[in-house]
């Protein structure tokens, strides 16, 4: 399905009402009452086998009556007939119906659900809903909703997982004088998803931004793909419900132990480039701010005030959030030296003094507009009994039109009513416009983060040798096992392409002294077995063996404790490693999400993944770009960068070897947890020193 | 002065107006009219040489004219003659004066302001101002400023360091429908400051709750001090602008380094109590909240909603921040499971489902108000079309009049124009009401912060051997130095009782055989010079010497080392003392705010300090408990109670080592820095393993 195919789900040309009422308050009747309220100028044809008139309109007293073609079709009759009325809405080439009524799949009653979807499908119809509150569209224009009558038409498109949610939010919209393209849910999904919604949405040529009220994502990945087919200028701020930890799983990675759903929503909707608001309230600014205001052409920030206080807030603010204030005194004494009253300051944040009325904003907003070297401004006012408010107001307003669509200026107006008052009337003009200096500081961080630099990136091809991994997977598989051995996973690592220091596996002391000396002391020698977990605990791990002698007793003493420990175990061996320097332990790691599939982690060892839990997830696979974002993202990046003292480690290994993680995650996806622990990171390179694997095979 | 005296500030008999204007829009015309309209019921006297009449009244020509005693006098006169009029109220014997006129100390004017006081004092009249906004106080009532007329009177208290911002607050305070007790600016304190404010307001009988918003604290220990007097059930919340970083100081010790004085701040309003706002709207919401609710019985919060999503919401804030859900299935059943219908959920959030109106909102509130085990309740609601609003309104103000002073009821609504009315009128009436669930779980979050337990902590008495500190510091004091040499500081660390591995300095090598011999092998070695700063990296440092050879050799290593690369160095001699074990490396500081004084500093060493910066800092002294709490707020924490496997630290060890380092910075105040780095804890016990102190000799 393409997207040209929701046309007339937006824009229908005529409409039905199955179930229009002849009662006030009834759902067949608001919905009658907002569609022709909203200026719908198609036809509309309300149905109701009762017959007579409803708001002035002939009552059909059945769809197949109706004289003429039909677009849209909204059902509102009980469940009991609704897959009746769908059908006759299908015989009768009704391209979409909305099927408002309730109770189907969401209280069990699938088989319904199915019936009338096949219903619809074998005419060529398609659903949305059931259970919906109907939808807006301003192409159209119209309301065909029960909720709220008001709606300002706009650039905003809201999609909404939850009806009630959606239902409150056209209110608030209104409330908060914000224009809307379309407004609509999803309900349960039985046809038309959020997919062929948000596709449709992304071509309307009228929606700027979108606000997306997620509760569930059963496909993550799908919605990360999808939003990649958005035009660049067009954003999307979402709002994630449910946040609480997922349960315990049975994992057996700590990149699996340490992945909360939430921290990969994090994630995944930083790289697909959703704003991710916390609360209704951000999300409201932020959405407001993204549709009012342009790119900015950079990072200097000048904040303009008229009181010392807020201005301070205001910078606080500023460091909070990370937006970057103009302090170049040259720029801001040329732009506001001239301006600035005795007392008052060019300085950023630029204080105008309690003084300063409309003109006085007028001028110094002007020069800042006109500076180049200037790219986004808060204009904050606290309120004096000084300034008329009218004056002011017509200002904020002459700046928005002459300049709105070059610059982004974000108001903060403080004080009583008829501050919130003109906060009311400029945000009807589409100006973002806050009383709190927080909120107007978090929108344009807001701003900022939509634009940051979003190129896609082409990824490099790599060579690793599929067939060698193919083989060892299959060789597990056929064990009927499902997790590797410690070297099987190091020979996946060498196959990816990873430095692992030389190893193998002997049986026999004879073959252990050679393979050390072939190696080259020091070696480290660890037992090879599945049945052995804790194998440190046990003494079936031993570090730092100098010469034939120790290789002796060490291998004695290896099989002597795990016959000792764990008298059942398969003993496989004992494998022979190089044993190498000190360096910075890491961690790199793929775990299995239910929603976004394939997580990749990145961490530094030890304590700092155990104890501080101070790594990063990415949705894999992952560029190169994003990778080494990733890596700076952990607190402790400052020890690969070198600190006390310590030598630069080499990140472009580090980056390399989770590139080629992701690669393996992708080309593997039978491969569901794996850590490197550690990844032991030199000035020069980076060494696998031990690698864990699960694999999951299909049935 | 003690806060009976401002009595009469806040509760004048008779008020004069000296400046008072005949003409509209000025401000002596703002404030006669503001007193007028407030209800004021004293005799109000405007004085101006133009005599006549304003707004009905009298006017008289010069303030001794007036016939009768006069509490309070506005000087709204200009500044060249108002040291004059200040001086006329005094003899007239008026107790108060405020002096709203500017132009003083802020710009420079610094001789008229101490005048002016000089004149008022000389007659026992005490000045509010100068450049202030005036005052309003419910007490008399009385609105004595020239911002907005329309106050509502109320318990909470408004104290603004900005006359701009709080000016604008008064409006705000209006606009938000919630009551003042009073609401005052201290502008420049020539003679009243906030601490008789504050003072005063403790005990008026009214206030409920303090709104402070400062700007700068030039001596925060006192206002740490003064609110220890608060009664218990007041609470504060305080906004403080300014947060950037404090400049780069020039200091000896990590401590010094790391203490941003921002973070200071957090941690001494934490130690007082005070609740701090990080936003104005925050800071709106929370005092809303203090002033309405009572203190919760306990932990167990419940989430009464019409919708899913917003519930989910709610939950997801409570886990943020960190407000604690009623999980006990059973109670919950008991408690809702009667009310809640078909598709509802009885679980936490208590989902009434989107056909709830009015009376059931009324009876899971009540059943849930009356249930001993729930605690304190969030009631949301999601606008549907379903619920009329009128009875929906009433249930909630008739749950607020009949539990209201028992429980904390904390109300989110969301939604178009109809929510938005009724949350501003469920303000009107005092209860907390907000449109973002978030908003609502915060305030709730403040409500239990502000009722933590704040019990006072009576000091133990410790012996520290105070002769031996003081001769180690005029010692070093005597010779000219800031710095305290390692055996000094060391010896300084042994007179406060804290456990130093036996050490001591030797000036040669037989000398030094022969103390290592007496300390025992293992010994560390290091050179004793206060011109040698990074002892360790010339060579100057030798550790784990084993036997009499080791001791010659490295003793002859550490002088050859320390003549080659620092030839001028003066060499006291080298430290022999005994090496200990390894253990957790801890640090704790001492530091020297601007504004608070003596600063206490934990954390763990090495990376963790220099690195992550996983510190935390107390306004000292701190008692016992602080400090537990103080070491349990590091990151790292987990490593000292013991994880993979390693054995839980002597935590009462690092208290008491924490707790002896305040009581020596409380004794000593020339020392002006200390770290004692590392402090390494073991399993039993903690040991100093080196410390530095910095001394300020008072000249």
């Amino acid at each position: 399905m393409t997207e040209a195919d929701l046309k007339y789900l937006f824009s229908p040309r005529h409409v039905a009402v199955v179930g229009a009422s002849h009662r006030e308050g009834k759902i067949g009747y608001t919905v009658m009452k907002n569609i022709i309220d909203s200026g719908y100028n198609g036809k509309v044809y309300p149905v109701n086998p009762k017959g007579g008139e409803i708001l002035g309109k002939k009552v059909y007293r059945d769809i197949l009556s109706i004289n003429g073609s039909v677009d849209l079709a909204l059902i509102i009759v009980p469940a009991s007939i609704a897959v009746n009325a769908v059908e006759e809405c299908a015989k009768k080439a009704v391209k979409f119906a909305i099927v408002i009524t309730s109770g189907f799949s969401e209280i069990g009653n699938i088989d319904a659900e199915r019936e009338m979807v096949k219903k619809a499908r074998e005419h060529g119809m398609r659903i949305l809903g059931p259970n919906v509150f109907g939808l807006y569209s301003a192409s159209a224009p119209i309301n065909a909703t029960f909720g709220p009558s008001k709606v300002r038409p706009g650039n905003i498109a809201v999609i909404s997982q939850s009806g009630a949610l959606g239902i409150a939010m056209i209110g608030k919209t209104a409330e908060e004088n914000m224009g809307l393209s379309t407004i609509v849910s999803i309900g349960n999904k039985a046809d038309i998803t959020e997919a062929d919604i948000m596709s449709y949405v992304f071509n309307d040529d009228i929606t700027k931004v979108i606000f997306l009220y997620i509760e569930g994502l059963e496909n993550g990945r799908e919605l990360m793909e999808l939003v990649k087919k958005k035009p660049d200028n067009m954003k999307i701020v979402a709002i994630k419900a449910g946040k609480s930890k997922v349960g315990a799983r049975a994992v057996a990675s700590h990149t699996g132990s340490l992945a909360g759903s939430d921290k990969i929503f994090d994630a995944a909707f930083k790289q697909a480039g959703i704003l991710r608001a916390e609360s209704l309230e951000d999300g409201f600014n932020w959405v407001a701010t993204l549709a009012a205001c342009p790119k900015p052409a950079g990072k200097n920030v000048v904040i303009i005030t008229n009181g010392g206080g807020i201005g301070v807030l205001a910078a606080d603010a500023c460091e909070k959030y990370g937006v970057g204030l103009m302090n170049d005194m040259e720029v801001l004494n040329k732009t506001f030296g001239d301006v600035i009253p005795k007392f008052g300051s060019y300085k950023n944040p630029v204080d105008l003094t309690g003084q300063a009325g409309g003109d006085d904003y007028k001028e110094a907003l002007e020069k800042a507009l006109n500076e180049e070297d200037i790219h986004a401004i808060i204009a904050l006012y606290c309120q004096t009994d000084m300034t008329p408010l009218e004056p002011l107001k017509n200002t904020f307003r002459e700046m928005q039109r002459k300049y709105g669509n070059r610059k982004p200026i974000i108001y903060s107006l403080f004080g009583g009513e008829g501050t919130d008052k003109i906060i009311e009337e400029l945000k009807g003009d589409g100006i973002p416009a806050f009383y709190d200096v927080e909120d107007a500081v978090s929108s344009l961080n807001a701003l900022y983060k939509a634009h940051e630099d979003g190129k896609k990136e082409k990824r490099e091809s790599l060579d690793i040798d599929e067939s060698r991994i193919k083989k060892v997977i299959e060789n597990v598989a056929g064990d009927g096992r499902t997790q590797l051995l410690g070297t099987e996973a190091k020979e996946v690592m060498v196959a990816v392409g990873l430095d692992v220091p030389p190893f193998k596996v002997v049986k026999n002391i004879e073959h252990a002294v050679n393979t050390a000396e072939e190696i080259g002391y020091p070696v480290v020698m660890k037992v090879i077995s599945e049945d052995i977990v804790h194998k440190t605990d046990i003494g079936g791990v031993l570090l730092d063996i100098d010469n034939e002698k120790e290789v002796i007793e060490g291998y004695e003493a290896i099989i002597r404790n795990c016959r000792q420990y764990a008298p059942n175990a398969n003993i496989r061996g004992v494998e022979i490693a190089k044993m190498v320097p000190d360096g910075v332990e890491t961690i790199v790691g793929i775990t299995t999400d239910p929603s976004f599939g394939k997580v990749m982690m990145f961490g530094l060892g030890g304590i700092y993944v155990e104890v501080l839990k101070d790594v990063v997830f990415r949705v894999a696979p992952v560029s190169k770009r994003e990778i080494s974002k990733m890596v700076r993202e952990i607190n402790s990046y400052s020890l690969l960068t070198g600190v006390r003292g310590e030598s630069r480690k080499d990140i472009d290994s580090v980056i390399d070897t989770i590139y080629r993680i992701g690669i393996l995650a992708d080309k593997f996806p039978e491969i569901s947890e794996l850590d490197i622990n550690p990844l032991v990171v030199y000035e020069k390179g980076a060494k696998v020193l031990d690698a864990r694997i699960s694999i999951e095979v299909k049935k």
